[in-house]
């Protein structure tokens, strides 16, 4: 792999996401040689995948190249690689561009969408974990409503404007609102020859409320925007199967020829970190110092661990800030290795959650206080600008919102590769990271 | 296809590039019905190809959604389709989304790469006419520099940090001068760990100078800022063969993975419309009032037409003001037809012509001044931003061009989809507009 060997020890990072991104960038590079490997060449700001999907944003405002980020770091190596397997035996993991040794290892691959082994909902529906899933959807979205204006069968054409998403949480929400958007405000101009009435943005839930993991204020009001902007959801109700055409559910069927599926993720797991109660729900059972249970050095942070204490049984939630916090923590804890200080136990610090529905429409949750609307529309906007990594992505993002927010429109509604068929990201060997 | 029957004359334009959409938009829908054709459902502006080639500016900020154009124009349809043929007989043309019948067709379908009937270069060598050739060709050279990382074999990592341009044109020269800056202010810091010094952009010219379309002053200039710029111009050279690996000339050979042939364009045609000496040199023969010739209610504007004339017996070059200004005639000509006027012959008015090197360094010819450096740049800037369809495109560009400004810096340097191999446009199937 052509990586210098030098009298450092070496930590390999499997991951360029919010966790693995944030634990490179803290790590002293005095103190130890650092490996980065991504499948991609960027880091992807995944809470605006959904603004790309729809046509808000370009996909290159959300990625940054990692090896931008990195560009003065010493003894940092950065590689596009796809991680097969671990041999914690002999400390070497094999990938698609060759074997590496390490002395301490930390697993930072995120999730991917998890489909509950329904094979056909696998196949047929439309997964929104990467960039370009985002971009293969909205190709999709965009084809489908071009097909609409070319068939005169009416059954099609109903199907071709009906999508359906399943999953109340942030992503189906989201997605859900700006899909709204487009429906109330733009494509009635631009398909003046199709009724636009006639779509339908469908949001199913399987429990009684949507955003689950906020308040119940936050709860109301963004089912209450989601109905302002047209988009039905329904509660209680669980998809049980999908071909393509037909989605049936415990309740109703829907025809529709998108399924947009944001009902869940599970841990993306490399194959030989196992044993005991190693791999528990998908994730990767750690110590309170994200160490992997059984490992000394080997590490997981973010959406792939999952830390069980007495207080928090069912860990923290597969959400951003955690990804960062103990990427960050556990910069810390490699210097305290170093100076074989002990390590710090891991506490998440939840700073509150908020999730947007469209223009004016957002929701947060501070931990004294709860609020919606244009505030806290403002208050999403200004988070997450200061979120995205480079000065660039910022004022590209910002100046979308501000054309955006004036002339109530999204721009790039471009069909840039038409959408094929399923998998458009060629680097998403399942079997692989 | 669709298309609502009223009791207007129907146009039908084929392509959205600078000439049909120009066309389209000057049309009096009051007078005929319009249906525009395009196999994309964007109008891409190509001058600045070059830059989503080499990671200055994001593909959305080049292309605008047809849609979005025409959102209140009445009597009007955009549909996505490809023209596969066309009869002249019963005024019928055949697409891959069925038949439409014409009054009037307008064929502005513009130019294709032009491989001069050699296979092997036209299965290995990049091309870069649309956003998805220029997206691959920004994936194949990252690919590249990471695959010199990864090997050992020293003559493998120069074929990999070989960049072989062909062709002396604006286009040619505009990209290698973009690479020339990534090589000599960006690279070094991404590649720590690759000798950056190793890496050649290499530019292959046929005549004895760049810019053969522009003054004597341009040529100069342009070929001492690629120079400053660390790119190697080869004069008075033609390729004869590239196998991948190896690039043959009259002169010497050259070793490199990447060869982008910017070496000639030739018209899209479309099947169909024959006859003797309707297509000469690979473009639509057309009189003074753009009817091809031997057709009445046949035109054809921009690069796919030859303007053949006493004065110009060569026509007029093969550049989007030429096309914009047939486009607005035309339009302007089939009010004329309406109103039983006489149509108006074009003339072309030769406003200038203008290319950038890089930061600084650009020439301009106008009619009575030809001038180049910064302010060369600014008006280069100016022109460009001004004639960016959409008002977001504009800020977008302005923005990323200030920041590259200042930053010295290319920002969307991302692998989003990785190049597997030509023809990564697919829609581009050769035998169709």
């Amino acid at each position: 792999m052509n990586i210098p060997d030098i009298n450092l020890k070496r930590i390999v990072i499997i991951g360029g996401g919010f966790g693995g991104l944030r634990l490179a960038k803290k790590l002293s590079t005095q103190n130890y040689q650092v490996v980065l490997l991504d499948k991609h060449n960027y880091h992807a700001f995944q809470p605006l995948l959904y603004q790309v999907a729809t046509a808000g944003l370009e996909p290159d405002s959300i990625a940054h190249a990692i090896r931008q980020i990195f560009a003065k770091k010493q003894n940092f190596f950065f590689r596009i690689a796809q991680v097969q397997s671990i041999n914690p035996e002999t400390q070497i993991l094999s990938s698609n561009i060759g074997d590496l040794h390490y002395d301490y290892l930390v697993i930072a691959t995120g999730s991917e969408t998890n489909y509950y082994g329904n094979v056909n909902i696998a196949k047929n529906a439309m997964p929104m974990k990467s960039i370009p899933e985002a971009l293969d959807l909205r190709s999709l979205m965009l084809q489908n409503l071009e097909a609409a204006l070319l068939t005169n069968d009416l059954d099609e054409r109903y199907r071709l404007m009906n999508y359906v998403i399943v999953g109340g949480g942030p992503t189906g929400v989201e997605l859900a609102g700006a899909m709204g958007e487009l429906k109330k405000h733009v494509l009635p101009h631009d398909y003046p020859d199709l009724d636009i009435r006639r779509m339908n943005v469908h949001l199913i839930q399987g429990s009684d409320r949507l955003l689950p993991s906020m308040s119940q204020h936050a709860s109301d009001h963004a089912f209450k925007y989601l109905e302002e902007l047209g988009v039905q959801v329904w509660f209680n109700m669980t998809v049980k199967d999908y071909d393509g055409q037909i989605i049936t559910t415990d309740k109703r069927p829907f025809e529709a020829t998108t399924l947009i599926w944001a009902a869940g993720v599970k841990g993306t797991l490399i194959s030989g970190i196992e044993g005991d109660g190693v791999v528990v729900g998908g994730r990767y059972s750690v110590n309170e110092f994200n160490q992997v249970k059984g490992f000394e050095n080997i590490f997981a942070i973010g959406d792939v661990s999952l830390m069980m204490t007495e207080e928090k049984p069912k860990g923290d939630p597969m959400v951003a800030q955690v990804a960062i916090q103990q990427g960050k923590l556990l910069a810390k804890n490699f210097e305290n290795l170093k100076n074989n200080r002990a390590l710090i136990p891991f506490k998440y610090k939840d700073k509150g959650s908020m999730a947007t529905i469209g223009r004016d429409k957002a929701v947060v949750d501070l931990p004294n206080w709860k609020f919606a609307g244009w505030f806290a529309w403002f208050v999403w906007m200004f988070i997450h600008l200061v979120s995205l990594v480079g000065f660039r992505n910022k004022m590209i993002a910002l100046m979308n919102w501000i054309i955006q927010y004036f002339q109530y429109n999204k721009s790039v509604r471009l069909i840039i590769r038409p959408f094929k068929g399923r998998h458009g990201d060629e680097t998403d060997d399942p079997n692989l990271f």
